[in-house]
């Protein structure tokens, strides 16, 4: 309890409250990357020497190896990376690590670090896409005939294509990493220099530093470059996108493995039992990745709510934005391996999808289309003949390629024989030629499309 | 990257995606209690036998020794708390433990465990929100008299005394106990004996366990208490709203603590300095509280997403409850003990507050108030000559008090001397007696309220 | 295009901007309400006279009969409801409508305006809960031996009444009511008297004003009365958890529809057709209120959001609290009704139901339990052996209680002939006899127990 | 209360319910866009003949013409949009307008027209945003040597220049517009011709449609085209993000407007009074910006929780789409050109800015700097010093430019006349020459590309 933890004097509760160096250790790598290159500039301007330069990399490569090794000991005392590094420096380096600090200052410092972080997250991201694209065009390149009925509603519609279906959410798959990748342009200037918020009398050179950390250019404004986590938001609002698309695609696979579904098997690696029930194949894997899709909406929520609420410069509000960003890298990259995981081996049960293809009536719209077509009647008038066709066939209990021809003839005289090519589930597929459409022949133009894009 | 995770197979993935035993072992005391219960139920209904109750009993106090010294090896192999303490037990008491299984399930047992979890962080809760109301009280005690400006719109509006200030948040803060103690009250019905969603064969009593467990009934729906979870929802709800109240006053001790305010100083325990600005002494600690209502509202805005999303009965989307309550539990607990040190030894500058609380003609109301009681105006045209008279001393650079009574007189003949004891912010705040007013007699009042209340 | 627009003159801009009197008229007669009490107050407390008293009532009579019969003319111009209804009172009651403002302030009437409407509003879901329990009831009366399958996961957990499912909606809806219920008696404490934010000079009886509103008694803090939106934000929250019920049950009835389940039909006045598919009956009153839970949690974060931003006392950033409430309330109470409707009239496909609940093996529990009880296993070895059982049915494609006797004793010698009377659906929910559980006796109770509370 | 109007026939609840012409009659112009290019595509591919091609356009031309003089009716029973256009269609052109719905569903209209309106609200947020770089940009040029505080944790940091300050907000925005130009971008593939989830059997020139609609091209998956709604994400995102940054500017007038700084005197177009205190003049436009960040995360999260719950293809879960862009949409396109007014005329306090900058030793950085540069120290030993001469000063209440020298002298004897030259504000922001810095020059390079780039 807090208030007992509270008699414990006060400084203690800070020592647990502001510490960011259980979290921001994260950015060790960064910080030493970014710590180089300032060192470098530092020695290039004649603003440090080249003796103190060489005590600070020789330093920072000690720390480089202990971190790769686990070996460097993070600590809670010096609250946050930058202290604990440039601690280990001054025992390494002796005085020339005081002259690193030269020039800059935490607030410029941990932007860089974030940045650089981010940038890394925005790429991460784009690969783990594009490995649940390669997962899923896998599976869609065996299923281009496979029919299953396509819903709207969660209602039977019309018959679509396995392939068809997977395929669109390549399609999203693909918006997100261009999500990704706009993101990790826009953030790609370099904040380093900005020093606390007015930038320094120090003669340093941005576009040395910039380029070196792989960065367009060094930003405009030294206010801006301390304070601007619009760069976090983007990639968090990007995360939230891509996890609703994740959702989806995991609801569907829940749906699936549901007894009224049973459209696929997921392999026991991707299934649990249960304590109870010993017959239980529980689609845990794709459940949770379902429910993670919260925890990114809300940690979009949590980091914008803290940056609105501020002015310009630095306030430690922003602290709170390192946990947000990483809780949702983590949360999008695990979560994109598993659905990865997933699909591999996945296997679909095509007659049970070709069963429910049938239920429901799914080519009425078919022989509407056929009344317009080869009737001539408007769209409207057909759709009103075909409704009452569909009630006819429920009421004798018959799917519409089972209705006797002469029952629809006394709904609608002009139609004939040649309706019945139209309305089996394979002929409605077929004939769905339209560009985008789920025609296998249209279906196999994407595959063709994705197999080179994916390649 | 997860793509080359990937490659190391999915089995590993599912290893660090599907266990929740990083974080449920919050929960080891509540599993063992609920065992415990379970087993002496078990037992008086004759289901399992004396023998194996002791065996089972004498394990849980093991198990119970070994994580109160944390020598309870925690395993992810194992998936949660319940298999993890189930196992252990297994070890301790031989085939015994197999029996503590009978008619019940993991879902029932969570959901009991996280009910006894989050009725005790409500119970800590109103604990926290009671210590910060006696640091404020106590802070209020000592500045019935102290008169500050009053905002409206961060304008001056009316100068009011900081003990009333402080004694709005000791309101807010009581209202959000309400809400803690109502969210305890309401969830204190007991699940166990759901068994996995449909009750149980087994002649077992729930008022038995339920009663032991602290609740005051079993649930009456086997569907509901495996399923609802609402309860974490309305626990986090009311950490929001309190965690709302505590960025308000947050943000009013940032706001205090600069210059252009100068109001009140911080402890150093309370402050952090600058790695580059030698003079500063920042208020980290107060801006990490207001930041941190963000993530407070994220939690709740991520369970609630995923509890919409799903139908009767459990879904692995539920895992992700835990996280999210223990995190705003974290976050509320340690921000009411900070919040309530700094108040302890915070420093108030009463001449600060004093001048600036005569700054922007703030007694102009009580002019108007004047006009209306003393010569009979309507209170619309009382307004309308005190707005000329502020104009006339704005014009003059003087306060609404150095306002020499002829310039007064020449906006409004009916003006006299008298008025002239009403335009101090003394005399203002004097004057403020209504019930639940400024006025430092009306504010005493309050003071003996909470006093008692507080007590 | 507002570029365009500001071309108009900022003016314009703001006439648009600023003004709330499009959404707060709908707090016009709780405005009445307090203004005819305060003027009451002030008349009683000799602060105007019995004429003046008079001159406003009947003016804010005339105004009632207005507002009630839609001639009311609401004009932008005069901003907000209050004004809006004091320039009218001007027109009808001359100079003493002037005095009518004495001792009060927008600031502690929109305060207590917006908590009448809060509280009535809470009365509102309360009702609106309850003719939603009822139709759940009425259906769940007339199902308790209607057998379906029980889903964990989506998967086949163990057969349940249809009755035990729709009661544990009755049981979520009535903490819900809880909620709402605790939520309006916290906010029953009235601000009217606090004035802009100091309380008033003026000596009025905040007694009087209170419990003439129905309020349990004035606040004790004039700064909390004007600032305080918890009871906002307590009730947006209570929507929000209640509106995560009502999704889920949405949720249900998509499915239940969906041709793999088929469990329900809804009446044509709940469902609509398709522009382009004849056949189609879609639920569309379900998924939009599924889609409206968004919403209200939205609702709710906006809110939250501004509060946390503010400090004392009053900001005009609080003026988006009525526009967000207003919002919630009007989806909760039509979705609430749309439900109710829809369940009012729902046919049941019980033959549907139970075929769908003897698919996967679901009484594989029954099988455990009774290893348990009649043979004395623990259930961890029973669990296992029922689990080799499964497999084998598996393989033989046969349902549980279809498996031949001998092909369960060559897993286990143990087993005899009686197991077969619990392995049918119907016995295995009659055996789930435990308190709360699915047994057709226990779930009789619990409709007894609700006949009662529903009444 | 809906349970009195419930009473009334469910069919009058759905009437008020489900249809969403309320608001998505903003979609007119983009429906008739839609049908006459898509009646174009029927001629030309010899679908629908060119008599009833012209009877359509002509009738579609008349539509347009209604809507435009507002006497266009639209009706609630015609539900939405698409069947009001219909609906009037075929009154204006008989049987042909039957004929305009072959090949296209109002699946695939909703989701074109929806696309169109959002590209155009990107345009005009790209364009709202660029009208507030202008205003900001005007003041900024005006105070190129202006001096303010510059604040981190809202204390005194560095002196900064206004001109800097608000340059800052220019390259936020700037990043603002780049995210909406990226999602007008992403968004811009036609959906026409998806029908209702399938393609169609129809040979129909999608390319036709989608290049006369000013798409880039269709898009390449039919259940994609009706079901994708990230594109509303998207643009949601990006106003959330512009709004914090919106958020952040409103607060720092309401903060400058504030009697603790005083900095900036709005207009009073911009300023409302109170009904109370006679001496008031609000900012409430700021704040009324700042508070509207709240909803328009709401209503990010809104739309992102219905979109997270759907499996494709169509849900009318997704009807509550429109609704939420709408309001972000007039949210921030008000917000950014009453802002945008607000600077236009805003007043700035220069002498009042210029005696804070000088408060609370904000040049203590500028004496470390001196003492690495010119004593040779290492910055953390500068640092040290510095802080130990900030404390003496501070003990003398003197700033640190009217420190005597031997004072300084005394904590360290290397510091000579010289340094007082770097110690006052003008020196300090003098001194901040690095790229991006406040250097009066600094900034007039930065002046200089802006010009450049809003003109």
């Amino acid at each position: 309890m807090w208030g007992g933890r509270f008699d414990g004097g006060p400084a203690k509760i800070m020592e647990e409250f502001t510490p960011s160096i259980d979290f921001d250790q994260r950015l060790a790598t960064q910080d030493v990357a970014g710590s180089r290159i300032h060192a470098k500039m530092l020695a290039i301007q004649g603003i440090i020497s080249k003796i103190d330069l060489d005590a600070i990399l020789n330093g920072l490569a000690t720390i480089e190896t202990e971190l790769k090794e686990g070996r460097f000991e993070f600590k809670r005392a010096l609250e946050d990376i930058h202290l604990n590094i440039e601690s280990r420096l001054a025992e390494l380096a002796g005085p020339a690590a005081g002259r690193l600090h030269t020039a800059r200052s935490r607030n410029d410092q941990v932007a860089t670090d974030f940045r650089l972080w981010v940038r890394a997250a925005c790429q991460r991201a784009e690969e783990g896409l594009e490995v649940l694209q390669k997962a899923l065009f896998k599976q869609a390149s065996a299923h281009v005939t496979t029919i299953m009925p396509g819903f709207t509603h969660m209602q039977s519609a019309q018959p679509v294509t396995f392939a068809h279906h997977l395929l669109a959410y390549v399609e999203m798959l693909a918006r997100d990493r261009g999500r990704f990748a706009d993101a990790a342009k826009r953030l790609n200037e370099c904040p380093l220099g900005s020093a606390a918020l007015a930038g320094t009398p120090f003669d340093i050179d941005r576009d040395y530093t910039a380029l070196g950390l792989g960065f367009a250019r060094p930003m405009r404004n030294s206010l801006d470059g301390v304070s601007a986590r619009d760069f976090a938001l983007e990639y968090l609002a990007a995360c939230t996108i891509a996890s609703t698309h994740l959702s989806k695609l995991a609801g569907e696979i829940v749906q699936w493995c549901s007894p009224g579904f049973g459209f696929v098997r997921l392999s026991d690696q991707f299934t649990t039992g249960s304590s109870i029930m010993p017959q239980k194949r529980n689609p845990d894997a794709a459940e949770l990745v379902r429910g993670k899709t919260g925890r990114v909406i809300g940690d979009f929520v949590a980091l914008a709510t803290v940056v609105k609420g501020l002015v310009l410069a630095y306030g430690t509000d922003l602290q709170e934005d390192k946990e947000r960003v990483f809780d949702a890298a983590d949360t999008l990259e695990i979560s994109l391996a598993v659905m990865a995981g997933m699909f591999a081996d996945l296997a679909v049960n095509t007659e049970r999808m070709r069963a429910l293809a049938n239920a429901g009536y799914p080519t009425a719209t078919d022989l509407a289309d056929w009344l317009v077509r080869e009737a001539g009647k408007p769209f409207r008038e057909a759709h009103h003949i075909t409704g009452t066709i569909v009630k006819r066939a429920e009421e004798l209990g018959v799917d519409l390629d089972k209705l006797p021809l002469e029952e629809m003839q006394a709904v609608e005289p002009a139609i004939t024989e040649a309706v019945l090519k139209c309305l089996s589930v394979e002929a409605s597929v077929a004939a769905r030629m339209s560009y985008g459409g789920t025609a296998p022949d249209r279906v196999r133009e994407q595959i063709a499309f994705w197999r080179e894009k994916l390649k």
